[in-house]
């Protein structure tokens, strides 16, 4: 058990090496709204006491929004606390994952012990689900569906979504859809009440808000008994208060996430176009990050100059030729060009 | 499973009720050091990245505390969350635990379907562990033991300490000694790094430092590879940014912890008094609390002069008649005894 064959890096660490760039990590190029520093700072001796077990103001804050009620919604340390209780909770015996997608889904599994059946979408079809996905479903106690998924960007088809959900409440297995980077996509999330089955939706602040470091992430279930069991399998204070204090602020932001999908949107597209001019295949996202391939090892180029990108070389399914990079403001985006120019050419 | 039999109510909820004065919840009276808050607040731009998965600085910082190791540190988000990587980590089928005590060790066992034996203290011997304590480690996988214990405050003796280490050590039974409270004893707390056999000292930066609402507490392991597993059993980013600076900063404090050790020892002695004054049993502490003994419903007397404390009737081994309060500052501390005398004289 010590050394299981899951890649276990991301991307976001400008701890072990310099970086003045980073486009590894996918956070919000806005930054975190000035509203959510300024409750932070007006709450800070709050931050002495407990946090409220039951996260009461966030989960009403958070329902108000996605309309729905507060008992489907359970508050965690991040998306990945989550991700990290649905193995113990559930004990599913067998899981499918698509590849390549987020390793935390794979490694909290395999860690409980979970096997773990692996479908490999392909290159020639933009790295998207095929229709026969829900074949797949078969025999598997648990699903995971990343939409966007990462580090593709890609969002599941509408109809290819639906067979799914409707195949994985017809067979009774626990459908987990992360849709940590919806919000970036412009698109309807899901409403975790109006769903077949067993179906959990996967949120998270750290993104879309840039609170990375304060690490707050929700589940919604279409079935309040998953809701509970989610709940049970962690200890009482598992969100902090500034992680409390700072999703309530931001879930009172207006406009901010729309003027992010607008950024996001102009910016993404001059990236890839940016990219494309250079000869690299760069595959389509609807996301604030971009997957493309280059024969050059960029990541470590690039790090020369202090720009940190996501080489997918420890994505199943991926090799040492994609990278990943986040779509940043104009300014970030042209350096993290002109560098990949540079590389390019002399490469 | 939706139902354990266990408690799961702690102090320091002052969200879902009217509280002017928590002594419920057993936090440092001095308050966050001033030097986190600064911290904090020049940090806050920090808050954005994905906090370091690996922790270093402050692991660093803690080894050099501890004078051990930083490999044999394994930081959470709170001492909770190693509690509850330990029975997955470990998968114990039968564990011991003193009664009365922390609930959350009884609570994270159950939920991952270990069976609990319970040794029941006694009144009679102010709830300290007997010498036969060692003996009742036979047959189990894992022992769990806090130090000074809470709710009680007393240090098991030293020579039962080192007679169970031993024990465990010998017959291959983890042994977690909980110690979360210790640095308010100001007892010499244990190394990890000379102990013989599979030890884990838990600790908490939550109540010594004031900052509950951080999540921060650390595992030091007498083995290497029980750090390791423990460091598997969890998500990537568990310890947010806010956390970490915090961590760092308050390690910087200088005197801070004696001074605190004096102050509680003081206020400890005055509020034991005040209550042995009015004729109420009060058990003899080590820590920044204490446990007495009331026919009165105090906790819902109190509460209406917006007074928390802490009502022991959901502990193994205790009753409603059993109460605990925090040890605060001389100010509060009146208030609460002037409170309870008021309660005494009427009830």
């Amino acid at each position: 058990m010590n050394h299981l064959p899951f890649p276990t890096s991301h991307g976001g660490d400008i701890y072990s090496r310099h970086v003045t760039f980073d486009f590894s990590a996918n956070l919000n190029p806005l930054g975190m709204p000035e509203g959510v520093k300024k409750a932070l700072t007006e709450g800070m001796d709050s931050f002495s006491h407990y946090p409220d077990v039951s996260c009461a103001a966030l989960r009403e804050a958070i329902a108000a929004r996605e309309g729905c009620d507060a008992e489907r919604i359970v508050c965690g340390n991040g998306a990945a606390d989550m991700i990290w209780r649905i193995p113990p909770a559930f004990r599913p015996r067998r899981a499918l994952i698509p590849a390549p997608t987020f390793s935390e889904y794979e490694r909290a599994l395999l860690t409980f012990g979970c096997e773990v059946v692996r479908y490999f979408t392909r290159e020639e079809d933009s790295f998207a689900l095929r229709e026969d996905f829900s074949q797949s479903v078969a025999g598997c106690d648990v699903v995971f569906v990343c939409r966007p998924n990462n580090p593709v960007g890609n969002l599941a088809a509408r109809d290819l979504l639906w067979n799914l959900i409707e195949t994985c409440a017809a067979s009774g297995t626990l459908l987990v859809l992360d849709e940590c980077f919806i919000e970036f996509t412009g698109e309807k999330p899901l409403a975790a009440a109006g769903l077949p089955g067993d179906v959990i939706l996967l949120r998270a602040f750290t993104k879309i808000y840039a609170m990375a470091g304060l690490r707050l992430g929700y589940a919604m279930c279409s079935r309040h008994e998953t809701a509970q069991r989610l709940r049970d399998f962690g200890p009482c204070w598992s969100v902090s208060v500034p992680a409390q204090i700072a999703g309530v602020a931001a879930l009172r932001e207006r406009g901010f996430v729309e003027k992010t999908v607008s950024l996001i949107a102009g910016e993404r597209a001059f990236l890839a176009e940016g990219l494309r001019g250079m000869g690299l295949k760069v595959f389509s996202s609807r996301a604030n990050f971009l997957l493309f391939r280059c024969g050059l090892p960029l990541d470590r180029l690039l790090l020369r100059e202090g720009i940190a990108i996501r080489c997918c070389g420890d994505y199943h399914g991926l090799s040492e030729q994609y990278f990943r990079i986040a779509v940043r403001t104009r300014e970030e985006n042209r350096i993290l060009l002109n560098a990949i120019e540079r590389c390019v050419k002399n490469g």
